[in-house]
């Protein structure tokens, strides 16, 4: 790390931290300049809380050099990782369309979404059945009940079930029912959750928090990769903005930047990315011309009766429509869609 | 709510929405203007999914006309809320000052940081045992150990213990060495745990989440009490904005805005709302001047050699120094700070 | 537009506002619901300053119904308008390209980059001869001989010439020169600027604010509108967010949203919307596959020698490959490039 | 500067930029590291565009070291700057308050506004002639007509007169009737108008852009300081985020920020900061407390009839009640308030 000292900063606190980066293994090269002096550190600054310099006597700023995160950097891993689920493929040049309703109302509402969706080409489906809500007057979902909606839709169609789970403590039971683990944007952080999802063999979809950066993204996925589970997908889904005529700021450039730091897939969502349906379908289009590896979107049978998301979901003829858009802009991508 | 319809939205379309307003209990008003017709539905939105409107045919937008949280609101409960935990006193004129290190390192260190807060004025201790950390490689608090050596600084001073709980299977075990449980930003919306916060007896420390909106917050704070506990204090610990020179933004006019809407007190965190050392005794005043009903600060003994966020800690001097400030604003605001 | 009355509003306030709506030539209709009394005002509400009610007594909050601009609207136009500029096309199906560097350097150079751009497959070039620069001690362009070094290139290579105006007394003056006039988004809301730039016959770029709602940037064009000058491209360049790994946030969602409220056209800058060269083309692509009917991109002989903008500016082969993937999408989309 | 590799880059690479830090008079360092190759650039990196090396072979990123801006920086001049306008001290211990309505709508409301903020203890009046308008079908202001009613207050009063300049070519008609010309933060980086504003013998205020960096506010001084005029106020109005209760999110952590870096005084904005009146006396408190050396306020006779921003306009006695809590402050923080 590189360590700018205060214009006028006394000698005894420069050569005080020179000691402290040799406290902490690093090895210190001492720039002085004509206006500024600056402490070069060279060694794992990834085992070193910055904090600690920066505090120190006549410290104008510490600067990392290194990116903090390991296991989930291109430069430990250089091929793409490719997660398989049953029907759903994402990375390595797959394209991966989970679609289905925000949360699983009914059994009959499940399997005719699975059977749409499927119909017009989706890859895997999703459906939440333990529901994170803002208020607690809002219906929470039917848990297990719903996992096992859930799992009849997948006997019925044969796609695979992505769905959301919210605790650590409820890993092995989700696990039981569903082919891939979402942890919400709501959840990015809760590192117990993320352990939990670590020690799963399920493959995880790990949903960006609305203003998470990515090196927190890259972190949190290094939670999970770091407590022994590999199949890590990414998640854009918008952040918070000042703009108000979209419920987030879905932010395209992420899929780009993350393929040129990891070798995790990323899979983008224009249902949460933009909360207004008309606006999901150009935005799917446009998460595929960016490079994403996969897309989540939200389909109801009824928008206008939907328990929850109903703003941003598709009728099933939107989301047919959608599809044949996308597969176009795939097929200039070279992306395989199935 | 107000349903205001697409302008050339067609009749058909105008007496759907109207029948839906309907099915849902509420009292339909049609208004037909010059240049758009709006549809005011008169009733208890609370319990309507919103969403469900806005997918309607021919609809531009629905705007809700009734706050979502009704136990925290003032319309509820006009008089302030008091919360106290021992030493703690917040709200209703009453200026807690909660102070300590990030983590608990030591006993050592947690006694000696006690005595040193105490002596300059705070009324309650603050200190990680659980510690969630953005980076699996980070320190991640002594967890039972660190309760106990709380508990031990409580004795030693009598300050009343503040710290964090991460998941909702922790909440009993927090409890049973804590006065305070606090709950950190990045769990603001772990529903899981504000149901588990909900139940306890403990005075719940609710921290607002980086992008959170106030009505988020309050909504989060609506889990808690609705499960049951009502001394809650709402906790701003600044927001992810586009600014870089400082970790947060500390947007300090959610004080007064949330006493106009909520009898809960609001603390303010000026070390994490601002994450430079040199920027917290300003912000400390700053908040008190604002209206703030307590404050949450890092004291570290050390803060060079702190496990985790020196670069917002305060020395004990320079926490004295803060306190001599405060004492006069809020000696200004005539606030009672013991 | 919707009066919203606190609860327990006294009778005599919304008596008050009644009275207010009726004074402004709106027509009020009062609803009485269980928690709250709403007034709906119906009439041309652009010609109200809101502000006014906000302040009465007893008032919430105040809901506006209608957009303010007019001019701009898909309500008042719904066909789309088509910008043409000598070789430059844009709306209605074509996607236009404007390409060159970020300034204009020498007549060598912005030949050069002419030619280049061309071969490729721009349809117009751009170039700085004014700069609006953040630091006094940066480059500030050549001006008027820039301009003159701008038509030089034309003169050589037919495409239409874009270049930015960074003051109303310039106007005039660029006018001679330039076939489009690009106002840059430090001034958008440079209102001197708009009208000079409403009373030529050039078309113009109007570039949107990194912290300009979408209300903003269409009643800044607007004011260009207004004042007789309906050639208006709207540019989104990227906005201001918390995200650092891109030097602004491009939110291509406002390409499909522009497109359902407006007739005007709409260009994206992959260039400043990322602000580095290895995220350009994968937003350009993103950009044409989102409905964008324009491209502006920054290309230079050298970028490692850029006076300005090197960080952000593609080397001709790149530029070459972008176009390449360009084309592709731009063929799924059914867009013509030429 | 630090100019990062990338993780194996090529030799030849490192020799290119260590010869392009040469080429640019600066003296190059290599640090090898076991992960990474950095190159401390010791100089005066003001000079160079940093663009150039971000683009260079194998340049993963480049960190500057130095502040871009100079005249404005404590490194420059340590002590105070105190500006001075007739009835107007701020800085140096010195607290100015500003206040009057945002536009001058006749002389007689100037007038009595004058009287009734010089009443409360303002020390200078405010009032719009040149109002620049988010539309174009609202009130733009009396221009030179207002001007002179502004001048007539001052007659009346003896209260200095702060009023905005919107173009380069009006600072001579503005300052013929002004003590303090004001920059509005749309204006912010209008930099023809910096100039011309540099180039003035009147104070100036310079409002903060909603979403400029401090480095960018201090850039945009530095126009001006460099064109000759010292007497610069700064001015934090708000910025935008995500937060809708409030009309811009005021960051008063740039206050204690701003002293740290700069000698100039810095001005708060309560009223855009908010853009609601009731929070408008909290917020001017704690701009206060923060340590602000000024305040500028928006006061109306009957903000229910203002001609513009209503919504955040104090009535006489608000602003009455607003200065008595501020005295209080004013007192605790021993600054002095006339």
């Amino acid at each position: 790390m590189i360590i700018v000292m205060r214009r006028g900063a006394q000698e005894q606190d420069i050569q005080h931290m020179i000691q402290q980066v040799e406290s902490l293994g690093m090895k210190p090269t001492l720039l002085r300049g004509t206006e500024r002096t600056v402490i070069a550190a060279i060694g794992d600054e990834r085992k070193v809380p910055v904090g600690m310099l920066e505090s120190g006597p006549g410290v104008d700023e510490v600067l990392p050099v290194l990116a903090p995160y390991k296991i989930a950097s291109l430069e430990t891993k250089s091929e793409p990782t490719v997660v398989r689920a049953g029907s759903l493929n994402v990375g390595g040049g797959n394209l991966g369309v989970i679609a289905g309703p925000c949360s699983v109302e009914s059994e009959e509402q499940i399997i005719e979404s699975a059977r749409a969706v499927k119909k017009a080409g989706a890859t895997a489906l999703r459906g939440g059945a333990f529901k994170p809500r803002t208020s607690p007057y809002s219906f929470q979902g039917h848990k297990e009940a719903g996992l096992k909606m859930l799992a009849a839709a997948r006997q019925e169609t044969g796609l695979a079930v992505v769905t959301e789970v919210v605790a650590g403590e409820d890993v092995e039971l989700v696990a039981k029912y569903a082919d891939v683990l979402q942890i919400g944007a709501r959840n990015m952080q809760n590192y117990r959750l993320l352990e939990a999802c670590g020690r799963t063999d399920r493959p995880i979809l790990l949903k960006r928090g609305p203003s998470a950066t990515i090196e927190e993204l890259l972190l949190a996925a290094e939670y999970i990769l770091d407590a022994g589970n590999q199949q890590v997908m990414l998640c854009e889904r918008g952040i918070r903005t000042f703009e108000a005529h979209t419920r987030f700021t879905l932010p395209l450039a992420t899929v780009p930047y993350l393929h040129s730091k990891t070798h995790l897939p990323v899979v983008v969502d224009p249902s949460h990315g933009t909360g207004h349906t008309p606006l999901v379908a150009a935005m799917a289009r446009a998460g595929i011309a960016a490079g994403a590896d996969g897309l989540i979107v939200e389909v109801h049978p009824n928008p206008e009766k939907a328990l929850s998301d109903g703003y941003q979901s598709m009728t099933f003829p939107q989301f047919e429509e959608m599809m044949a858009g996308c597969r176009k802009v795939a097929a200039a991508m070279e992306m395989k869609m199935s």
